[in-house]
């Protein structure tokens, strides 16, 4: 396959910044030498490439929003962007890593935690030497997760939890899990270290998706937590709602490099692939599929660069991040479908990104808000009425 | 129905310049005051609403980008473009009567007529008391107009015409056609005024869409016409489609405001119309319907924008002014259809302007380079392989 | 345009009966002479064709499968469906003229009326000598019609109805009137006749779909009702749904016929329409779209032919008419927009007839139970949960 | 999960006969019993369930529709559409199987052998002693097999074959190859037995679909093959396309089992999964999508029975067969997908079958012609012109 050179169809490049440009190439590098090579060997064995997480580290990808006095980047949320769409456009395993370390666990440590939390915990997330989960979706509690069973009770010197939560990237492997739970019937975030008693956590098996990802259970049996090992600033579920907001928005970018990866496969196969004695990209039917995925690709890069100007100037609205969201996942999906029929046969082979693309895809649709919980996030948003119910 | 406000869910208006959104709101204003009143009447019966034409004028739409060295407003392309945009969320034959005077009559004077033949023309073009045709499409040669079969002469003291034209909105009130002809094989414009003996332009009757359109045939038998009335600058097959480009542009900023229209005649009625004890609006089905709509709204506006952009700074292609004519049109055509069965029965009726929408997006989808042709122009541009033929 | 063959593509000719063959023929004659040649010109005058009624009489069209003991044709449900296609071929008002009189006001009366209602009304509205209407709907009552405001009280000798109807087809052209109003709040039908004192019926104007149909307004005014005028054998909204069941299946045929005629139109211009030097049918693009077409055509043929078998033995649920009602309209109104573009610019015009079955079926489409009421029959017959409100 | 009974929503039982009841309620209990507990197993290895070859021949699913002469069941075309169905309902690769020992394998040598090959090779087929593969396509010559470079010589004893085949579902296991190559340039069928020096068939590995399939590569270096293993009566690309047509018209009933699998699992899901109080079955947007699924299940199964009536009867025309095929396949891959976003993210593990049917209908999708090559097919059909080059 041919060296990826990015998608740019309407001249976007133009838009970014030499230092959002550079963090884009710099990823992209990363992501060719050092992802690309053995993703598939991953997905097949259903493991996770972490020996590339020092890279990533030193690339600045773990909270990369973050101040540099924690250790963390500083970069903008565009740069950052950017940086997701290249990760995913190796795999959405390797950008949801990403995702859950810098939006799900540094986020809230930075948003929600003591100076004393933040000091001890964002350097080393950042550096990747602690890695991090967060623990909120529970087996009966996907789209509304306010209705959680898992309870914290009250101790003498801290708080005694238990419940169990379930689809938790990094759950196994993870240093440090942010804990969402009902104390005295509000939501809480509680900081729980790997290796506590009665904190367990079993990786789940059989995924037909995200194989490069590991995801896991929780389990909580009387566990105990320091007293300071609570995030004392955020309360309610708006406060690990506002975590999901980070994430996604760096979902909304990421599902543009997947859909990057597919349409270059597909585009390369389609000029090199010699059917009735021309290239198959000469058939009105390839080109119809070809038009139609550098449409949405474009329209997806559109979104997400305005939705990053707007997140830098503290001007986006979380609806507006869930139409994003939802459009690029659902739009990214379509084209590796489409993209998997251009490849005829061959599409079914893991020579080709394009069905593992199309099967982390529906993981990712899933996560972080259905495509349907964000049409009725949104719908609420248009109509101002709730329709969840 | 409310007034309308506008459709901003992605904070654009913040993207605009205080001319670009000065230009936008008196168009705006212009539409709801002077054509939404009596829209629906002359769409019934088949007539243009030419008394707005004058203010159509003072407005500065005729050839609003040329400069005011001719009479014109010298706007930016995304102050025309949000112009086209407004006046389409009236009708989409105003916008049409807006960009043939402006991009197939004005424009291909500016570019390929003499000096005389500016200073003659685009004045009184702009103001509004000339008012212009473009003669390209044949019955034969709609997508591929290279194979006209009208044939020009050469004469003593000029040239003689014959052959016919097709589909050529305004044709039977224009005071004069920018005519395209074969001339020593070559394809030529000419400018031919009304009246000139053997040239006759019969409206076409029975259109199910455009209605408030004129749109005519143009009959040429021996047209003698005068030697200074050829375009010189302008040879081969690219010349007219170079005006077709400059219309395109106008018509995927117009599709949005027909969206527009569109989705907001159907939010509203959301909100008000009562079924089963709740506003409609309140329906999961119907909120996946708003949802899409302003989704596809918002990725219209951010296409637009960026080509208006590209475009005034030099850099724009014709591939991605149609990869967005194509997209626009389909969407505005794809929101009319869902509006419309939002408002239900209703949804019929010449109260509501969702039909009248639909029913010309099918003329906006299929001028100008059908749906079609564009996916293949793009297609070529992506695959380097044309599958025209 | 070639005469019309049908589309058979899957071989049901050899399913259907020599009786329904030779109904079928007739009714597409009929149509070819009687209703083809003039329908666009009733279309944009806003008239029915009133003088086909006769015709239509002598063909048994009206309430079909009654008895011939009622003056009756007493056809099978097959061959009665495929009276509907056909009339539908020609226009949806056609068909719907006779759902009307055959569904919605003769069966009533059959099913519910006592046998001199039935010995007085049937043949007259079987030889078309009466015309009928069917007034549930009201203005703020669509989807639940359960909610009617229409009331009806005791008097002396029979009843007194306030209230108001919408959206009737016939209204101002009917002599009686099946009207469904609230008794002791029980929901009741009454045979209203025309010219009763206090009971007008205005025309509705304004409409962009089924301009060849008249439709009513039916407002009552303290209207006195005799005694016998009642519906005896009905009670509760299950009356009216049962026959709006008849109708229904009458619509999942007609709109066959509907499809068939786009089908046929675009195969034509396909197979004459030269561009590029070859017909457009020599087009990939143009080749899907027609397989498209013709793939739902077969499809919604069978679901037709298997429903009338299973109503024919009894055996038919009310949702199992939901679900090709909403299929085969849905699937309809796609084809006449597919066959729109075929069709180029010419597509636009009442030449052909594609553009009149797309405003149509839009009407189609919402009558008698929108598609997202359908949605939600079948959605509660499948899960067992009802999810309207 | 709940026990499958099938899915008949518009009463088709009615129309199978006994025999065709008793093959399907048999092939679903074999399913059930030997397919359903191990087969995501055998998906996640890579391996096929061989050791339920025995069972399926003692059901008589290899060569159905042939004599009992040769130790075949006989049965007719629908109970044999019928068991493919089942079986595809456990997974893709066990309808694979049978429809290449079938109609590739079986039906060849049947349609084109000599008496003496059908006698040797039919009856050990039959009972699944021997397995057998089929080999057209090549690595180069996939949507046009005419085009294959694998050729035959004449030799004093026989014929000598150079050339590779790709794509060969049990080509590693097979005991017999029906081979195509070109002899004297005219297509000719070869059987060609496990063990022939010079004939290699290894496995293709890296698969993302069918993975419970072995799929190889044939690869003939100097092959000889005796005089009596030419197929006398085939000749052409006829012979092998014929095979095709076969096979294609049980991958039809197939794709009906995959979809009918996919629905079952979500209905059974949208039933006992609680969000928000209530099960998800109780949402429109689920409804939605559980009536698009039966509706196209319902059209399918019709879309077969018809086929099959024709098949049965002798009237079937292979264009019919590649509707039905592209069809629905594509609808049961609408479905599978869709079935995936109703079981949310559980939609991903292998503890439902969605996924794993998903994936697998990118092969079906693709193979014995691509959705496209059977749009041109029927394109072709409808309007007199190819359109494949």
């Amino acid at each position: 396959m041919s060296k990826f050179h990015g998608v740019d169809y309407f001249g976007l490049d133009g838009l970014f910044d030499e230092e959002e440009l550079l963090v884009r190439s710099t990823v992209r590098q990363f992501v060719d030498e050092r992802i690309l090579p053995d993703i598939e060997d991953h997905y097949r064995k259903g493991t996770f490439p972490s020996a590339a997480i020092p890279a990533m580290a030193d690339l600045g990808l773990f909270g990369a929003t973050l101040p540099p006095a924690y250790g963390c980047a500083g970069m903008n949320n565009v740069a950052y962007g950017l940086a997701m769409q290249e990760l995913e456009r190796g795999d959405s395993a390797i950008r949801s890593f990403a995702s859950v370390q810098s939006s799900l666990v540094m986020y809230p440590i930075f948003a929600y935690g003591t100076e004393d939390q933040k000091r001890t915990w964002l350097p080393r997330l950042a550096s990747g030497k602690s890695i991090g989960c967060f623990g909120l979706t529970e087996p009966d509690f996907g789209s509304n997760p306010g209705g959680m069973l898992t309870r914290a009770e009250h101790t003498s010197d801290g708080f005694l939890i238990n419940g169990a939560k379930m689809w938790i990237t990094n759950g196994t492997v993870a240093d440090v899990a942010v804990v969402w739970a009902k104390l005295d019937n509000v939501i809480r975030g509680f900081l729980l270290e790997k290796g506590t008693p009665g904190f367990t956590a079993p990786e789940m098996k059989g995924k037909h998706s995200l194989r490069a990802s590991v995801t896991s259970e929780l389990v909580f049996q009387d566990v105990h937590i320091p007293a300071d090992h609570l995030l004392p600033l955020g309360e309610g579920l708006r406060a690990p709602l506002a975590c999901l907001s980070q994430a996604r928005y760096g979902i909304a970018w990421g599902a543009i490099g997947s859909a990057m990866a597919c349409y270059h496969a597909a585009l390369d196969y389609a000029g090199s692939r010699i059917q009735f004695g021309k290239p198959i990209g000469a058939f009105q039917l390839t080109q119809a599929k070809l038009v139609d995925m550098v449409s949405e690709i474009t329209k997806a890069q559109l979104l997400c660069l305005q939705l990053g100007r707007l997140k830098d100037s503290g001007q986006v609205r979380f609806q507006q991040i869930s139409l994003a969201k939802r459009n690029n996942v659902h739009q990214a999906l379509k084209i590796a479908r489409e993209a998997r029929t251009i490849l005829g046969a061959n599409g079914i082979l893991d020579e080709y990104p394009v069905m593992r693309h199309a099967a982390n895809l529906e993981s990712v649709l899933t996560y972080e808000g259905t495509h349907e919980m964000h049409t009725l996030i949104v719908g609420e948003d248009l109509t101002g009425i709730p329709a969840y119910t």
